[in-house]
């Protein structure tokens, strides 16, 4: 970076706040993409008014900024593929500044990691449902950039659904918060809603406000194994359509089943053609059995051949085991994975393996399907040896596919990972000229320089 | 309206969508302000073509023109400030294309009622929550632009929280889809999230997408009363923040209680500080009780004098009457009604309408509030003699400090009404010269040459 930028930058941020050395500048350069571009630099922000000042300044020289939170995505949205500074908010605004029981409301930086808002909430009996499987270490200013999703999305949604306000810090360097603390407001345009899901290219989140919800008392898991793929997926939309709505509804496909016993060795039934795991929550027993009972009454009808109910929390955690290790058990497909998270309304889901499966059976590939079926959310791993080119070549052609037959079906191309870089070349299968061309003078008027995250998304 | 564009608007639409007469002009110059403008033309579009064919030309000629659903707006959202074309949307597109059982979703036009969707959904099992006051009149599209809340949304949110995707026609006669039939969906900028509460400012919504839940099979009914206000906003949010979340959570303050038994007799308690009322739902009858079990300690802690439960609908309906009423009732202060939706975040609803009444002192009026506490939303009623203009002179002043009282506490201007004429005047209070250049700055994204409803909400 340019002598004098870099000076004006650490006068504002301190020495030990920008870095431009080969450690850091690879260590920022990577997501869980596996791609990687080096930035330029990287700043650590301390505190909205340095992030207003660095804004400022790269508006005014046209130099290009990337905020970044933990760097968990999977499509690339936090990478500086366009060079330029990587903002990393994870080192100094990671706190949780107020938990307001009155109100049942959150107050956090955007460097707080999702698990820690989770546990801090739920030590004073509230609950904050979103639960990417990233929840770990994903952060929830990436989390609120992604939109990220999570198991508990049927019955809880998305992290949209939690963003009572957002501050933030425009391209130009303006300081703008966008709602409130109050669960109604009216008044002016909802900026909170169009940042939510911006990647990171509208604006740098710098404080958040989340609604909380109390927190279920009790929680009951079960599990029903069903002979085909097609017959669960009809359980699915049936079960939720019955008046259930359970917290979690998600599946394996048989693949993905014996990826797991062949990894794990636990007893799974490999021959089945699909299993689906679910919980329900609430208050009151009698009010856990209903909904279990409704939904083995519907399973059964559709084909289930065993309806298991976990009697305590160890039974449950060995139900969700197959579920919750599916990823990387993928790995006896091969080495190369494409993994995608496309979504489709439920009623369709029985559709859409048929033709992921149709692909698999053309490309002569495993294309083993997993993930959250309770809100029409299919993890598709297109699986090959990622040592022969020919076979990665098909890979991609078999993605194509994938996304295809999820737009003919009603489709997204991503239900909770973004589209970033990964996906961007995809965008024109779903979205027209006159859309794509809105979302660019929306890009335009929040960054008419173009300095915040450029081009990721398929934008200009 | 020049000849030559009244003609090419005829040959789009016929003949008989489009009038110039004075009964026309009249019948679509108001709304629920008592404001009125005419316009210099109706049109009644038959579909979304003819609403993109008008735009292209009122695009292509700087011919300002205004959607309009109902007309039935507090704030003048949909009034022809500024002349030109009435947009009437009843009168064609006012179907149900879908109620999509499967995947519990509705596809609507947005000149459909509020209460025929409502009805529709229930016929067959499923249930649209928000319930804005003018249910049996507003349609979904104006619900939709101004984000209509409603009884029901201390639990179950507000219109935006079930918009799953827009179809709309941008100011240059673009056509766009926004959102899909899917739980998630993270590919693009959220523009369904700023088309919601936009004022018919931004586009004009064309088909609306809305999720729908199953119906809760039991609902029951209790009033709560109070000594005091204080103690009955004690008792909002106490109830909320301990894990029961009411379906709706109701209140009149005594000012209103007075009115509501003047003009009715029901026995109403007239010397008690404030009335809750509150409904809960589910589909157990245990859970029900254990609800109302919960609420009623809460209550009681907090002071409350008497716990009635409905035994029956019609006992229900008796609890409910006074709160149904209050609106008509407060006539007895007055004949002018300065009426207001503030909202705060619920905990400081005591101090709230503590400064409410120190305000009334200050002018020597009365100010009588009612409304859904359950989320922080107050009816706020400025009652004045109407024919005499210093009295209303004293009411204007009167409301400019309930905004800033409201602001003050972290409230917001509009829970529900919006802001369209009404408020315009006060936006700069709620909003930073920042925050309102974006406004301004997004406004120009969607429409460049400011044709569509143009300088509502404050916006240049």
């Amino acid at each position: 970076m340019d002598k004098k930028h870099y000076e004006y930058f650490k006068n504002i941020v301190g020495d030990e706040n920008i870095f431009e050395d080969k450690a850091h500048l690879i260590a920022y350069s990577y997501d869980a993409t596996r791609e990687h571009f080096e930035p330029d630099a990287v700043i650590f922000p301390r505190h909205e008014e340095d992030i207003s000042a660095i804004l400022k300044h790269c508006n005014e020289y046209k130099i290009i900024i990337v905020p970044r939170g933990a760097g968990s995505g999977f499509t690339g949205g936090a990478l500086p593929s366009e060079g330029g500074i990587v903002l990393a908010l994870e080192k100094h605004m990671n706190k949780i500044l107020e938990i307001d029981m009155k109100n049942m409301v959150a107050i956090v930086q955007p460097g707080v990691i999702n698990m820690d808002l989770q546990k801090a909430v739920e030590e004073v009996g509230l609950f904050y449902p979103p639960d990417p499987a990233s929840q770990d270490y994903s952060t929830i200013g990436g989390n609120v950039n992604e939109n990220a999703g999570g198991m508990r999305a049927a019955k809880y949604g998305i992290t949209k659904d939690y963003v009572m306000a957002i501050r933030a810090v425009l391209p130009n360097g303006d300081i703008i918060k966008a709602g409130k603390r109050t669960i109604k407001d009216v008044a002016g345009y909802n900026i909170a809603g169009i940042l939510i899901a911006s990647e990171g290219t509208l604006a740098v989140t710098t404080e958040v406000t989340m609604k909380l919800i109390p927190k279920p008392k009790l929680t009951k898991t079960a599990m029903g194994i069903f002979p085909s793929v097609k017959q669960a997926m009809e359980a699915v939309y049936k079960t939720m359509a019955s008046g259930i709505t359970p917290v979690a509804m998600e599946f394996l496909d048989n693949l993905t089943i014996r990826a797991v016993e062949q990894t794990f060795n636990k007893g799974l039934p490999t021959e089945a053609g699909a299993i689906l795991v679910t919980d329900v929550d609430g208050n009151l027993e009698d009010d856990l059995d209903f909904q279990l009972n409704k939904i083995e009454e519907v399973f059964k009808e559709n084909g289930c051949s065993e309806f298991k109910r976990a009697k305590d929390d160890k039974e449950a955690a060995d139900l969700w085991f197959a579920r919750r290790n599916a990823s990387p058990a993928l790995s006896v497909y091969g080495s190369k994975k494409l993994n995608e998270d496309v979504t489709v309304p439920r009623a369709v889901l029985p559709e859409l393996l048929e033709k992921f499966y149709a692909i698999a059976d053309k490309y002569s590939i495993n294309i083993p399907c997993f993930g959250h079926t309770g809100d029409g959310n299919v993890h598709t791993n297109v699986m090959v040896d990622g040592s022969d080119p020919e076979q990665v070549k098909i890979a991609y052609e078999a993605i194509e596919e994938v996304f295809q037959a999820t737009i003919d079906l009603g489709g997204t191309l991503s239900g909770e990972h973004g589209i970033g870089i990964a996906k961007a070349p995809y965008m024109k299968m779903a979205f027209t000229d006159e859309e794509m061309n809105l979302f660019n003078s929306i890009k335009m008027a929040f960054d008419p320089n173009n300095i915040l995250n450029p081009h990721k998304m398929g934008l200009k």
